[in-house]
């Protein structure tokens, strides 16, 4: 494929590294990037800032481009509808963001998509490009999840399943069988701080292992949008599992990008705690 | 009934509240106070403080007290089992608490209602005795939630029930459809703080009267033992609530507490937000 491929940069360092690993592939690429979103990194790539309202503004650019095809990748903050800067195509697409914006994120992400399809462009997911990233299954490092950490991945599933079907989030906590947190709007980082500043008596406890108990599930909802949603995890995150003191972190095989792999299993190990990739749709892991 | 009724307290000041009311209709009371949870306000009854672990020693003190029937009252956090003194009586619940916790709160407490029964005792619910503050249907007070403020309702009302049908928590927070905050071990309170702290295109945004927009949910758990964990709201609550941005806040009619009812309306009328008992089991509210 000759023609460049449109990166869509939301927030993140991962559309710097799709962009450069594009590059050392010989594929060149060109990144609009979200104003309040995407790195400055991106500036030492073909590019152009683009605001959230100015969906006319970004397929220009695209076509000016010759990209035929389009990643979006990294994270949006939803924008408040009235401080957006619609340009005509902004508007031609207001109606129908506004109405699949009530129905959670998913909904929102198949619209805009939707509209870059009938729009003409192929929209690719990034973790068809960032084949590395895709985690893969079973246990990533040295530790192993106990027979209770077992126990509390099956809990987690369940409820990560139900809340991905509302289209709820993608994250859950849960120790000793009993849900510590749900992810809803404020994201994942932001949950697990929360588990930090619970009670002693629900954060830490009857512990295995250095006092660590209690795992993260991160799960792409059922029907997901994976082309745009995929859950991304890294340093930051395990990081923030390990100060809430928790064994580990479950993820499904195949549906996560893990940010810094290696670095990432190295720091897990030496934090003692688990990393697995699981598959939902057995019934015990 | 002659004997007096047995008040397992713990915080908030409900228990205090059930114990005059009791007194002023010539009742009798004896109130076992949770360490750590029950207000000192206790000590103006006849009372005894407790351990969390000590569950002979409670049992035995509602019997030198001869109350044969008790009431659950007040919250109490989850102890850390290390932590936990037990006595005999304790020791003995131990196993079926240890299995219990696995399972979320409610299992929790029909574990505990169920030991208490099978000593003997009767557990009555708060609400029984409280029927003044129990949550009446409809819009209690000036404020009518407007068409938007139905389709959140009514979202919220999925969530609600995916979240208590999992034994996950009460409260939700929904606005313009999207679930901004799920309630977990945090409880209410501290998720409506968070909601406080979302970014302004998520807390705020294309609004209705005076900005305000959005509802939080409280909905006892489907099948949830009501006796023990009824939802309570108050005047904390509220503001916080209002601090968040919401219009209002919607509960079950007949499942829920308000601590502080004609306060409550009052000052729900002065911050322009509606409050709303509604039927979880109707379709449309």
């Amino acid at each position: 494929m000759s023609y460049p491929l449109g990166i869509i940069a939301g927030s993140g360092p991962l559309p710097v590294l799709l962009a450069g690993q594009c590059r050392s592939q010989g594929r060149e690429v060109f990144i609009a990037g979200i104003i309040g979103a995407a790195s400055p990194d991106i500036a030492s790539f073909p590019h152009q800032w683009i605001g959230l309202g100015g969906v006319g503004t970004l397929m220009r650019a695209l076509r000016r481009h010759k990209c035929e095809e389009v990643v979006f990748i990294g994270a949006v903050q939803r924008p408040e509808l009235r401080h957006l800067k619609l340009d005509w195509g902004g508007l031609r697409f207001l109606p129908r963001y506004a109405r699949a914006a009530l129905g959670g994120d998913d909904q929102l992400f198949r619209a805009l998509i939707g509209e870059f399809e009938s729009q003409g462009f192929r929209v690719s997911g990034a973790h068809e490009y960032l084949t590395d990233l895709v985690a893969p299954g079973g246990i990533l490092g040295a530790i192993q999840p106990q027979r209770e950490d077992q126990a509390d991945i099956a809990r987690a599933l369940d409820v990560a399943r139900a809340m991905g079907a509302l289209d709820i989030g993608q994250g859950v906590v849960v120790r000793r069988g009993l849900v510590l947190a749900v992810e809803a709007a404020e994201g994942t980082d932001a949950m697990l701080v929360r588990c930090v500043s619970l009670p002693p008596g629900l954060r830490a406890g009857s512990s295995t292992r250095h006092g660590r108990r209690g795992v993260l599930m991160k799960l792409p909802k059922p029907g997901q949008e994976r082309r745009v949603d995929m859950p991304a995890l890294g340093i930051t995150t395990l990081r923030l599992a390990a100060e809430a003191g928790l064994a580990g972190i479950a993820f499904e095989a195949g549906g996560a990008l893990l940010v810094d792999g290696p670095t990432m299993i190295r720091e897990a190990d030496a934090l003692n705690m688990f990393l697995i990739g699981i598959d939902p749709n057995r019934s015990s892991v």
